[in-house]
């Protein structure tokens, strides 16, 4: 079994369903992009009633009930002003909302919008692997997900490997440990595109969003970065406290790689089954986080609290969420001199 | 939104997924008649590699994962037997798993057998309405569900209605009580066959399972009958002693209703859409309950707990559970001599 990464569950005031406004707003931006889109290229089978989306990596919701909405409805404009028909009346919208087999589906499958047209399905398993029946998606889309690997990559955690990795992600600045996450990063997009390109049909579209970095770029620079280096002090101050063990600590990493554009566009390129049709850098209302201790600090613990808590106990988490609150003040002016980093919207076609 | 009626979740000593044997003696008798029904009954589409296949009222598992495999199985074997291909190379299986959207789908996930060789989504809302696209069912399955109603039947908990029922179900004795559970059922099944009638593929089969009561016979004279009877008194003790509100006893009712076998054959030729290839009593291992207090305490509770908690508070229903057991041997005497209930398996083909 592969270890699974998955957003705090529940409805409760540390859980995902109640800190997403940060990925809400790029959806928000997105939904416009999406629409133009689908209007300019989708084809519309009118033969079939038939309508297949999935959201790949939805959590728990509320934000992916807003994704899969937002294409519905530019699907079904589409297809009113093709086919003159009412689109409620002649197609059957089926959504499937994919997260691993750990992720808090009755969470998701109890706050469904009570207004929603359509078919719901919760399908469980990783997406780096087949998910879906061939052939049977019409869209998919993938938010803010696929910055997480499926595995930590070989050698970071291997203090005798030269890709070892005393930090606890990948920072830019060893050339060694920048390679081995690349390296990770490649085999598990292409293992997502090889997955979608199976399930999708002939023209189906491929909606990616969520953070990389510019080309040039380290994520230590970004605020991002800088926020997980802050982490990882903390994660060093609550060892040397003694609630966590320094070693354990030493060869502990986040599966997590934000890619620069060149890498990313490298991979869809390689894995040949879809043409780029954009790959742009969008903004959001939302995308240069608050330089408020507090909600970085909830923020932090949402995101990562999860894997922090399962690797080292619910006291160390907790203790390290203070320390990162506390010593948040510290690192604001570094924060606010970050550079940018950059938030992608990509559509692919199936071809 | 109507009440939802779940098996108790997680994997605990008091869940489902621990106390379904019953059930599952039935799925092992079952299986044989499912094979050679899937052998002559079935038509094989062998210009598609799509086979999809629904446990409608699937709880928790793990029986439902029995049940769905003995399909693929068969589908399989008669795919081969058809096409001299390997079905493993050439169908893809995707299974369907349905409940109310409060069942525990995350157990489910995550107790799904490793080795499995089909597509999963689980399918959160109330099978009697649509909860699957048109034409896109070839076999559906439906186990030990058919006896719960969407909700009380009317007049039932209406002191001034002629149907008020002072009994916690059907016991067969009021025919006003009767009628209005009957007329119930009519509405509820009815949905349920116009749903899968539109699910199902024309040729689908759909194979129906549970408990039903043979024509002649009260619920109240047979073992399954005596048994709420005496859970009923029991709540009624629990009043006394002040921890349940006995007006509000008085008013309870348990939605379900096993129907006559008269009565279900005639709503599905109502209905229309099904012919009835097969409509048999069947006889399993664990037919009748084991006449010993323990078990029946823990199966009641597993069983109706939930309703019970969920309407009285916990204290109430641990109480009730625990004069259930204590008062068990009074009944046994009564319980060796009830009437045979029946236990059924319904294979219908859709039109």
């Amino acid at each position: 079994m592969a270890p699974t990464y998955t957003m705090a569950g529940g409805k409760g005031p540390n859980s995902y369903s109640q800190h997403s406004t940060y990925q809400r707003a790029l959806l928000e931006v997105a939904k416009e992009k999406i629409s133009e889109a689908i209007s300019t290229k989708l084809e519309i089978n009118s033969a079939s009633n038939r309508f297949n989306i999935a959201d790949f990596g939805c959590s728990t919701g509320p934000n992916t009930f807003l994704a899969v909405q937002n294409i519905i409805d530019a699907v079904g404009q589409k297809y009113g002003k093709e086919t003159q028909l009412n689109p409620d009346d002649n197609i059957e919208f089926h959504v499937l909302f994919n997260d691993h087999s750990n992720n808090d589906f009755n969470t998701l499958f109890q706050t469904l919008p009570p207004t929603k047209r359509y078919f719901v399905s919760g399908v469980p398993g990783s997406f780096f692997g087949r998910v879906l029946p061939q052939d049977s998606l019409h869209v998919g889309h993938c938010s803010y997900s696929l910055h997480w690997l499926s595995q930590v990559p070989k050698g970071i955690a291997d203090r005798n490997s030269p890709a070892w990795n005393k930090d606890i992600h990948c920072t830019g600045f060893s050339e060694e440990v920048a390679e081995a996450y690349l390296d990770q990063f490649k085999i598990d997009m292409g293992s997502f595109l090889r997955a979608r390109g199976e399930e999708l049909v002939s023209g189906g579209l491929l909606f990616l969003l969520g953070s990389c970095v510019p080309d040039g770029v380290k994520m230590s620079e970004t605020m991002k970065g800088m926020l997980l280096d802050h982490l990882g002090k903390c994660l060093n101050d609550v060892a040397k406290e003694g609630l966590i063990n320094q070693e354990k600590l030493d060869s502990f990493n986040f599966p997590i790689y934000p890619a620069h554009v060149a890498e990313f566009k490298s991979v869809i390129e390689d894995n040949g089954c879809f043409t780029i049709e954009a790959f742009e850098k969008i903004s959001h209302a939302n995308e240069e986080f608050p330089l408020d201790p507090e909600f970085l600090a909830t923020s932090n613990r949402v995101t990562f609290g999860g894997v922090i808590e399962s690797r080292f106990g619910k006291e160390a988490m907790e203790r390290t969420n203070e320390l990162y609150e506390k010593k948040c003040p510290e690192i604001l002016p570094e924060l606010a001199n970050a550079k940018s980093g950059m938030q992608f919207f990509i559509m692919l076609r199936r071809k």
